[in-house]
């Protein structure tokens, strides 16, 4: 994988792929100039929920459940030290749908988060623990 | 920390800070809708080198040097197998500066690879290498 990210003596960062995708990365390094994107970290943390979502859409999609709505709250704890690194994530998955249980919820989380998301694996990998509830709206 | 990441029935994925900024998750489930945003590994991988820009852009201004630009061209390699996370990540740094030294560009990126980068401490934590090289454009 490619990417890129540039700075031309402003912020936002603005991060491209190999397809010419944006992504934009912001920091208020001055009070005048507040960020209107969101940081690093953030984007980090919100990266380890977007990445089990595309695995638990595309499992439940296989079973044939009509997904309306997913959402993912998170909270993470960091080390008070520099580099400062997440060590605890919780993650709250909340489903919409007219047709998929609780239980077959759970375990295309499961399967998400212990087997295919890239980005749980490393965050897991680096010492951060990562633990998840998922309920029916 | 606390985010959040939404899906409503269609990509991109929509993910949430504290202060509501957005950052956008894609990918190309159906190839009748294309993905119009980056993937969250993309936005990880972008992520390392926003976060360590960051640091470098601040350590170069608390030394009165100029910023013209800096640039960030990243590389990475994946597991084979599932969960398929980075193994190696190669970052090349390039600076316009009218007045800073490579010698004191590369000792900003070194102190915030090494000690402040929080995205680079997590992904080297997990196992996977990180290289770089920092020169002047």
């Amino acid at each position: 994988m490619l990417v890129s990210v540039t700075y031309n003596g402003k912020l936002p960062l603005v991060g491209s792929n190999e397809k010419k995708q944006k992504t934009r990365f912001d920091a208020t390094l001055d009070p005048a100039a507040p960020a209107k994107y969101a940081s690093p970290m953030d984007v980090v943390l919100e990266s380890v929920a977007a990445c089990s979502m595309m695995d638990i859409i595309m499992i439940l999609g296989k079973k044939k459940k009509e997904v309306v709505a997913i959402r993912a709250d998170v909270e993470a704890e960091r080390a008070e030290t520099h580099p400062r690194v997440f060590t605890s994530i919780r993650i709250v998955y909340t489903l919409t749908s007219p047709d998929c249980r609780a239980v077959d919820f759970r375990k295309a989380v499961e399967l998400s988060i212990d087997k295919y998301c890239s980005v749980a694996a490393m965050i897991r990998n680096s010492g951060c623990s990562i633990t998840w509830s998922a309920e029916l709206a």
